[in-house]
């Protein structure tokens, strides 16, 4: 966003990039003021648009929340965590929303920004949470400064960020929906994304409320990541009853009812898609007083997160040897394929599982050089891990990289004739996996028994 | 189905069509040879193929089992059944898959069908029928009988046949799935096919197994009931947070990939959606012997049947006063629009829950004259009913007739001023509700408090 907003269509701003001191953060601010954009990505423009930021010198990052006082428009793009309890099968079994980090960086705001200024929050809350949170801390801290509060503008628009090839794209040139607290603070939150986002290709879509929009973004991927825990279900009934899941789904995506059916898979990682339905479903109890929250939402969570559980049973049952000892190859660490985003990736339990059964296991990734949650160096060039042999290749992550590429699938066929090739993405056609039958033994997760 | 056959494309048959004696099914056999087609639909192929096959004198309705003897292609479209256990809320409680009355039909096709035939299944079966059930009883009878097996071809593909204005092209002019239990089945169920469906418009798709066929049919349908059970949920969340659901959806729509997002309703009728997948989860358990079903799945049921009950909590709410002796008009009573179809109606428990409360219900439908369930007269013209006035109108059915119908709008707006009109599927615009609120008091499910 910072990115987008560097390089806005109809508008020239200077952007200060804040976080706080961190960790995970404090390289990262030194990274973007020395010249290295800290993400990467499979998007040339991400390097362009940090380039063109550069020579025109309109992006600094900094950790000092004075740079608030100077801001006409404040996008909060903080990170609102879940907390989640999970059983050692990664079965969750309860979660906590803490609101206590954005409740402060809502006061630091307060303390500092100018009385006018547009704060325009775009991170995924709990519905209600413009209204009942955002919008009493900001007056509040207003007043004790003793200054008016009449002219704050305080608006909600959600980004809907496909991080891979399109990453900036997803940004740019995409459909963005927004609305504010109050009318004026709905027009200068639609007058400041007429500035950055192409809106004449996509035009905006304003919601009555910051409750709809808060809601609409929550009810977006919790929409995905149920039908993502519907299809791991199925899956496994797939495995059952030996059915390809691909071709019948291929079968009934030709109904335009049923298009956005879902492929089995690992499971579901990253940022959102992992508890987004879990806000929403606090928000109704805490927010809005409800005895129920959203079961249905919650219970697609609950099914993702043991996916990769299941898919490690598949793995065990078709290795059919103990896998203490065994070489074990992992393609892909990232959630998501052709984006370096390794955020609760459901490989990580793939990961752990053949860790603690004992196996040797190495990791590529194109896009990752060090795997943070696991504190573990992953190789990142292909011809190097496929030059030694295996007793299992796993293809977990289902990157652009892996997909029909023909020296992968001799380097796979030159291996031991003993090795178990799983794939969890289905990644291969019909044909390459019929011609890597023939050299090794091959499992491919909801596809039945081939 | 039958109509279709009758007037197919590039072959003539003759059809028999074969029920058993039945209090639901006699007079339809009657109705048949005599010249009355016994669905009443918006489409007008219906009479057109109807009046075609009459004149070519190919269809016959029979409940003679006799007539399997003189078949080279018996399609089976019989009614599987599940029974289920619900509270007084409609709340799910338990259910039986009873396949007692499809294996004694396959025992009496089996005693008297040529040895040759093409079976083919188009009921919706628990996946595993064919293989398991179907094949092993005709191979028995056939044995019995003295007769060889290996000349039995049996096939399955189900149709996806959506009653309403595109009825019969739903059948014939839409895309077809089958698969049959060896080569021979498939190449004759193949065959068939494509004498009755515009295969060059709309292809075949072939699958593996007839496994998948059946598994790729009540998945299509238990996609569709939890994405529906899904909405429910967030309706109700909707209404606590005063949201409306209506702008929220469209918004998320852009998105292709959630161009298949549901919209609130008064929940779910009708034969498939209700049982299909309790269908899905028994056969898991009992055909595949899997210790788990599919929660999800039977959750989506669930959700859906208790709508109606959360619908009526509603329109009580917003009532405001005792619905004793009210009088209450319920404009619709099929589960779909533009069809005269009660079956599992959710307008039953609407209608039940006001008549327990004492209100004095009149039921408008311009497709039913008899509601079967209810053994109640149902009056089909919209200008009688609307010539009395009410102290609440219930849009429980979003049939055309309702929509855009300035008429009606006017009707409604000329009634008691202190009166409700409860709109449970949003088959108003924006501009109509602001029309009907300077006269009536209006609540929408799904769009907040508007």
């Amino acid at each position: 966003m910072s990115l987008v907003v560097a390089n806005a269509l109809t508008e020239e701003y200077a952007v200060i990039g804040v976080d706080i001191l961190s960790e995970a953060s404090y390289w990262k601010i030194d990274s973007i003021n020395k010249g290295q954009f800290p993400i990467k990505a499979d998007d040339p423009k991400i390097e362009l648009f940090y380039a063109n930021a550069r020579k025109k010198q309109n992006l600094y990052a900094t950790f000092d929340s004075y740079a608030y006082s100077k801001a006409d428009i404040i996008i909060v793009d903080i990170n609102l965590d879940v907390k989640k309890r999970s059983s050692e099968i990664n079965e969750l079994q309860g979660y906590e929303v803490d609101l206590n980090p954005f409740r402060s960086a809502m006061e630091t705001i307060g303390s500092q920004c100018k009385p006018d200024c547009l704060l325009l929050v775009e991170t995924t809350v709990p519905p209600g949470t413009c209204k009942h949170i955002v919008q009493p801390i900001l007056e509040k801290c207003l007043g004790n400064r003793g200054l008016k509060t009449d002219e704050l503008k305080i608006g909600h628009s959600y980004e809907r960020v496909m991080p891979g090839p399109n990453y900036i794209d997803s940004i740019q040139n995409f459909f963005r929906v927004f609305s504010g607290v109050d009318e004026k603070s709905k027009r200068a939150t639609e007058t400041f994304l007429r500035t950055v986002i192409s809106t004449k290709e996509y035009p905006l879509t304003e919601l009555g409320s910051t409750n709809a929009t808060e809601m609409a973004k929550v009810l977006e991927n919790s929409y995905r990541a149920m039908n993502i825990g519907f299809m791991v279900e199925w899956s496994r009934f797939a495995e059952e009853a030996g059915v390809d899941l691909f071709e019948v789904v291929k079968a009934i995506r030709m109904r335009p009812t049923h298009k956005n059916i879902m492929l089995p898979g690992i499971g579901v990682g990253g940022y959102c898609l992992t508890k987004d339905p879990l806000l929403a479903s606090w928000s109704k109890q805490n927010l809005f007083g409800s005895k129920e929250g959203l079961p249905q939402s919650e219970n697609g969570v609950r099914t993702n997160d043991m996916m990769p559980h299941f898919a490690y049973q598949q793995m065990k049952r078709h290795f059919d040897r103990s896998l203490a000892g065994a070489k074990v190859l992992l393609l892909g660490v990232s959630y998501l394929n052709d984006v370096g985003d390794t955020r609760y990736s459901p490989v990580e339990i793939l990961y752990r599982s053949l860790m603690t059964d004992g196996a040797r296991v190495t990791c590529h990734d194109p896009f990752i050089e060090f795997w943070d949650e696991e504190r573990l160096e992953v190789e990142h060039d292909l011809e190097v891990v496929m030059a030694s042999s295996y007793d299992a290749i796993v293809i977990s992550t289902g990157h652009s990289l892996y997909k029909g590429n023909t020296k992968l699938i001799r380097a796979i066929c030159e291996n031991n004739r003993s090795m178990l090739l799983f794939d969890t993405i289905g990644i291969f056609s019909s044909e390459e996996i019929e011609q890597l039958k023939r050299s090794v033994r091959v499992k491919v997760l909801g596809r039945g028994d081939l």
